[in-house]
């Protein structure tokens, strides 16, 4: 799993690209004019891990705020701009560290050019967003909503921006449909090597939307493709958050705080490991300590099997086992096992 | 994306490998001795779309009880056997189409080829469940818990059971690692062409066993690796085989009812796109026809966002518009989407 070198790019205080560490991003859901309300649920972003946030800017109003918001706030925000190029301007000009545009649906190219050029002047990042619903006309004829469609429109758009000197650019390429999306950022990242952008457009509920978007991003960093991650999902932007870390984590890219494997039962369980991990996960939530605990099913089988993990338990007729690293470390009552496991975390001062 | 091609074993009513569909299998979580439970829950999982259904053996009368217990199913059943290989025979004799071992735990080679004696006679498939806690000893010592001691296990096995002219195999290489695993199934899928099982071991809760299966299965299934999943989630088995059909849904190898996307909702949004995509998903999900549906945010971008999908809501300011692969055939009243939406499908006879 080589990670693609990409370019790095600077937006507010982070770094996205090259070795940077792959971000976690959402969207707001708010009407962005309540201030309030937007910046409560940024904050609650921020706490779950959101590392930059896009809001909606669908008209001046919401470009005026932008500078109210930014002030309230810790992580990078970006405009998200349709239509109308004077709102991504207005927007740069209120403080918005980046903004997303597809310069399909920006009117021409004068337009766009506008744009790039306060971008330029405030430093600002503009990302490319070309998803299946807004191919280039002339090209969508040729090639339909394929994966070669986006690419072609992307590439159209960023020789632009390059004619006009402008390289803080930043790339999605999105579709509902998985295969074509990982298909295409396949493609773009052997043309091009700005960062990338990762999102399955659309991706839907919080239930299939979590699926398509761990398979598709999941496939591309695999792959070593992919600067920033964003998980759509029609659900709270927490979710998606938690969704983006849990996908970086899988894969090792990433750490934050614990990681909890359990068996999934079986008819050879003693004991109740769904409440248990459950209350595990619970106990374990706030921790930033990146330990791995297995709560397993069994106390003959759980140690051997979870012997990669740090902490494990396993439980079952009365009696409860904890181990470290696959050896049995203490003996304990099956109804003391959660307490007493807390306990010798905080022992061993794991926090 | 290729399939590799595999050798095809018949299991009961239902093939594995080759050309065969790649099928979504579970596990039960019944004390397998309680027969009418374990019938019950089968017959759950069979209506969610459960094609093949393991059960735990650990002990003679869960054995014994099998007979009865596919006399009342419809789906090939596997034992799943750890130790003691007069289960496994057992098993076998009480009709169990398959079972699953893992040789390194049946305590000698003797045992397991008493096993396949009784196999062939059979036909049983014998599942050569590799994972990353029982592999032999003297591997782990040279290569650790890796993708290559899984794999190096596994082919010591599969040479045995070849010895003993046995090739009704099927191969599970399953770590609680999403990379081990995937780069175990790379592995072997280059050494052999028997049926590979896919599955993250130890996956986790719902949550993180979800993301971690589709990432790890989802990968492998992209490289064209694998046969037949289970999704391994500390959660009611139902939700395992939703997953697992859901991600064969997302890479378009299987089908199964309508496929909805949804817009993440935004500053942006006129509608309660969360309400209206839950409340689709729920009316729609006993239909077989497998429609994409899209609920979409903008009357203005929607129809056009979401081209590719045969049918389509979407509203706002108390107006809404119903479009079929993105044009507008009905406007509507926003309250008012839904019911039209349903007649319309109705009309055009989507059962």
């Amino acid at each position: 799993m080589m990670r693609k070198n990409s370019r790095k790019l600077h937006l507010g205080n982070i770094q996205i690209g090259g070795d940077a560490p792959i971000s976690v991003q959402s969207m707001t859901k708010t009407d962005t004019r309540n201030v309030n309300e937007t910046i409560a649920q940024i904050k609650k972003l921020e706490s779950a891990g959101c590392e930059i946030i896009r809001v909606a800017v669908p008209d001046d109003d919401s470009a005026s705020v932008l500078k109210s918001i930014i002030r309230s706030i810790n992580i990078p925000l970006i405009a998200d701009i349709h239509f109308d190029h004077r709102l991504a301007i207005k927007a740069m000009e209120n403080g918005a560290h980046g903004i997303r545009i597809n310069p399909g649906n920006i009117g021409n190219l004068e337009k766009v050019e506008k744009i790039i050029e306060v971008a330029k002047y405030y430093d600002s990042v503009i990302r490319i967003g070309v998803n299946s619903g807004s191919i280039d006309k002339k090209i969508a004829k040729e090639y339909g909503f394929s994966a070669t469609a986006l690419v072609k429109s992307a590439l159209g758009y960023i020789s632009f921006f390059e004619k006009k000197d402008f390289y803080n650019i930043k790339l999605s390429l999105k579709s509902t449909d998985v295969k074509t999306t990982v298909d295409a950022y396949k493609m773009i990242s052997k043309e091009v090597d700005y960062p990338l952008h990762l999102g399955i457009t659309e991706a839907g509920s919080a239930f299939s939307g979590t699926i398509k978007s761990s398979i598709g991003i999941g496939i591309l960093l695999y792959l070593g493709i992919g600067d920033t991650i964003r998980v759509s999902l029609t659900a709270d932007p927490v979710e998606e958050v938690k969704v983006g870390w849990e996908i970086l984590k899988s894969l090792g890219l990433r750490e934050k705080g614990p990681r909890i494997i359990s068996c999934p039962t079986c008819g050879r369980v003693g004991i109740d490991i769904m409440k248990l991990s459950s209350a595990i996960e619970y106990e374990l939530a706030h921790m930033d300590n990146p330990i791995t605990v297995a709560v397993m099913g069994c106390i003959v089988n759980g140690p051997g099997e979870a012997k990669q993990a740090d902490y494990g338990i396993s439980g079952g007729g009365g009696e409860g086992v904890i181990f470290k690293k696959g050896k049995i470390v203490k003996k304990v009552m099956e109804n003391e096992i959660l307490e007493q496991f807390l306990n010798m975390l905080k022992e061993d001062g794991i926090k």
